[in-house]
């Protein structure tokens, strides 16, 4: 039995590890832990969740658990994952404090330096299909940001086939409202998003931009694509993201063997679903599982490929994937505890 | 012209009055004041809202202003109220500090003396339809709550008619989230309201209550009801009320009588729609007009009518209803500039 | 392991069926029958969906199966009923076909005689924690409506302390969509449901009442309450139930032991959770779960109690007591495979 | 007063005619037609709408109206359309049957020939910003489709400046349900849009693309641009458009010349808003008003210029800008009895 530990265990990312561990085969949590709710138990604060002791973070002991899940804002997070990994602990971060190797960029997109810069270059990115033989001995793994998992699965055949040399893909994202977390604020009260739809950080600017890039260098067979352009928006639904992406290819990509790259690279995937021709993926194919859903839309009248890819924010965009980590790192069945 | 100054501009019920003022053929705006978004535009706060500067209420000269709408949190407005008409203003209270009459009620509700217990006794409760005599030469109008107006319109008509005497009636009442307001805080994110629904101060402990019964007393021809047992829920929409009413009567309202009472009650007002035999009221039925619209379900074999009646909360439910009064106040068509 | 048939696999009751069997550790689902797309596979017509063929009613072999869930409208049931019992399969029947014992209410609220009034009287009322025992020799289990099992299970503890006797309740239910069915209408559009909220049926008349009556009358000890006043409401939302029970109690249900009824009527209740004093359910408290979450608000100052009762209309409200019962008849843990 | 007749009167285009119209000083609805409710009034099909008699087409007479507004099905419309104009009205064409002016186009993208081909070289495209001078002078105007107005107002200032010519534009647009219509269908139930989103017709293959990339080709100043990618998505709101351009440009329109074709070309129209620097349109800015509302991003690090461009669908998308067609082709105001 893996003895987890969740650092930050009432927001809707830590709340979403807890219930994906309470119903884990092989896992239990050992502790959870809340700054301002410390005392409470987990149900006061979300209804209907499972019920567990909320602890102060200075009253645990780190080395109970083997993993430690971090689900603090980024910045808190680094000291925790020091501690945690001096208590001995594999640590899943699903701040966004270990997903950029490098302490310049670190830096720059984040606005202060990094305290522990060292494990930086140490962390594993932990988009699961693309790092498996390294989560198997990391000690440390960034986990993921949401639209960089949907953006990143959606474009990696195309990538390791060396066919996005040089180009700028577009990608136009669309989440739900819990991405955006659970601290108060006018824009995110229920009145300002139903009935509502809004662009923001569009362009280059959103942080999220640095991991994609570093990703989009790293995993690309040959000359890396110069870039990405990032739009993403915020609808009113509570769950998912929807990133359309369009991508430069001669031919629009309707070459049978483009398709092809797709449905081999994850034959053997269990959490990538390839739409069969004809079929056009919605946040309904996703929701409430750990899939990325992808369908393929050629347009070759304008040398463009539109890839759509799919996912729950929650899941394969944040806890999902971290509890999928969990499992490549400590040897278990990929799938155990995820729906 | 009518000149109006509105206090509290930026929340959902001061953008809404303003709104209405803006398309007023009778009416303009001089002033608006907001505390901490002063030296911006309405627009800057609410985008698409009419352009228009906020003002410090400090900055403001209240003797410019016909008439002063007050949209501040109950508390704040009793010293604003004071001041505006020492400054010669009308003025209309759109918190709840003027619509109790008894200050021993106030302070027993709202759990502090009222500042000025004596403009208690002169206020006028506002329910247009109920006393537009006093209105006309009203110094003071203390604007009814989203739902009482519901309430006391669904039963005015059978407590006018003596219908009423000692009955207890029981008010299910619905109500969208901009009647929550636009002060940020965990249970109003869009995350916790969207697919959710739920009932919140139940039974008789709603400060809607105290205005709710002391109008029942006043409104009752002969011996008045017993009180009323209320329950607000609040729903995953922007706007609207719906209150279902259980009134116990012997016949259960099938008479065609009960059915007259409200139809001729009603037959001149502009405000209010009694529907047809055989149609059911929706939110669709009053939401974005300033109207009050019922229908009739008797249940003769339980002895039971109900009455549903729904409104705007933000319109015939605040500001919409505010306007109408001005309009009754100031001599204008009592309809004008509203929807 | 007992093996399944769903008939009517693709409304969204047979869907969730097929999703709590899909991953149910001691069953399977042998054949799902679709009428109008048998030949397609369920994740043609539901993204997402466990992967499975539909088959044509016709073309399945009724005798492979240990139990039969029926998904199909009221009326077309019967038949089908009829000929599943005859091939010595268990039948759990979802439509509202065998919930009444007595044909001519039957006929009276339905509008048709029964097909096979026989089986009304042998029929068990699946309302799992009130017939336990008679579930576990039935061959023909009445599933019970969502209504009515929100409304039975908030006030079976009054009811079997005799504290009904002569009593009307009051119950005002709100319900997601999906309780309506996916059969394609203009008042269940998209634009038509959204922002709004509707009562229906309301006073005597929804076909629920029927059911509701017969089990009041049954689970009472000593004379029966009168009977119930019944409004629903259609909420803007997915999924979930809410009934607002106003329930006339002399001091108001203030006294302790009136709490005491329902803790200890409930306290090994897998599925029955009532909240703590101060803290009102929700429909988050239900949703995706098989729970009936209760609270309970006295009113002592009007001499009414009243309970909330809230459940998932397609889980506890359908599919998921489906489960729990088919779990009861066949031995198993009851809990199985029921999140 | 300006005598109108509305044909189609029931579907959400021609409800919000019948809205605007109502409220119009300067015209008035002579009739309105519905196909199956005929005998009907509007009220009982749409709860709160203006009370109107809903006749047969078959019943009225076109002579009595200045102008009809045809709100029907395309194909439907054609004969229509000619009878209107034997009769002497001028024609508002809201379907898309009178935009594209190629015979050969209409009847590869709607999949059969016009009937009155001579219309289509006639009818003058409506879209106001761009073509006012010969709407004053139209028999006939095809009143433009949803997205492409928010698309061509947002792409204007660039055409006209030369500056697309060979450029390759995508349009990733999200519009709200009430666009699709009021024909009841599984995919547009509340339960299937609520809590999704999904892209559809995605590429070069929805009918809209026809009359963008004839507007693309016919505002340009120079070459025209190659076309446009055009990938609409379906969102759970009600109302609004909301089109997400990327558009290649040399410095990524970071040079202030860019942002000055935008305000220069807009300082005059009433009805098209160009945001500041910093701030991005979302829905809210355009919903319940006849604007188009258009913020600029450029990104230079990508070569790429980001245009937001939002309306709501049922007003500049459709009704509000067949109105505001009507006050130009009648020399009135053109803002008159515009939100």
């Amino acid at each position: 039995m893996i003895r987890a530990g969740v650092m930050g265990a009432t927001g809707y990312t830590g709340l979403e590890v807890i219930r994906l561990l309470s119903r884990h085969p092989q896992a239990q949590v050992v502790f959870a832990t809340a700054r301002s709710q410390a005392g409470l138990r987990l149900p006061d604060v979300h209804p209907g969740a499972p019920d567990m002791a909320l602890s102060d973070a200075a009253d645990v002991r780190l080395a109970d658990a083997d993993v430690i899940f971090l689900c603090l804002p980024h910045g808190a997070t680094q000291t925790a994952a020091r501690s945690a990994l001096d208590a001995g602990c594999v640590v899943i971060d699903l701040s966004a404090d270990h997903r950029l190797h490098d302490p310049a960029t670190y830096a720059r997109w984040y606005g202060s330096a990094h305290a522990h810069p060292d494990l930086l270059g140490e962390a594993v990115y932990g988009l699961t299909e693309m790092r498996r033989e390294a989560i198997r001995e990391a000690r440390l793994i960034g986990n993921p940001g949401c639209y960089p998992t949907s953006i990143l699965l959606g474009l990696a055949p195309l990538l390791q086939s060396g066919l996005l040399s040089g180009a700028t893909v577009i990608a136009d994202s669309k989440s739900g409202a819990s991405g955006a977390g659970r601290t108060p604020s006018v824009p995110l009260l229920f009145t300002e998003v139903n009935e509502n739809a809004r662009p923001y950080n569009v362009g280059h600017v959103h942080r999220h931009v640095a991991e994609i890039e570093q990703e989009l260098s790293a995993l690309a067979d040959g000359p890396p694509p110069t870039g990405i352009v990032f739009s993403p928006h915020l609808l009113p639904v509570n769950r998912g993201i929807i990133s359309t992406l369009y991508v430069p290819l001669s031919d629009g990509g309707a070459d049978a063997s483009v398709r092809s790259l797709y449905t081999e690279r994850y034959a053997r995937e269990p959490f990538v679903h390839v739409l069969p021709e004809g079929q056009t993926a919605s946040l309904a194919h996703a929701v409430r599982t750990n899939r990325d859903v992808i369908s393929l839309h050629p347009v070759p009248e304008r040398g463009m490929l539109i890839v759509v890819s799919v996912i729950d924010n929650l899941l394969k965009g944040a806890a999902g994937q971290a509890v999928q980590n969990m499992n490549v790192r400590f040897g278990l069945d990929e799938t155990a505890g995820l729906p």
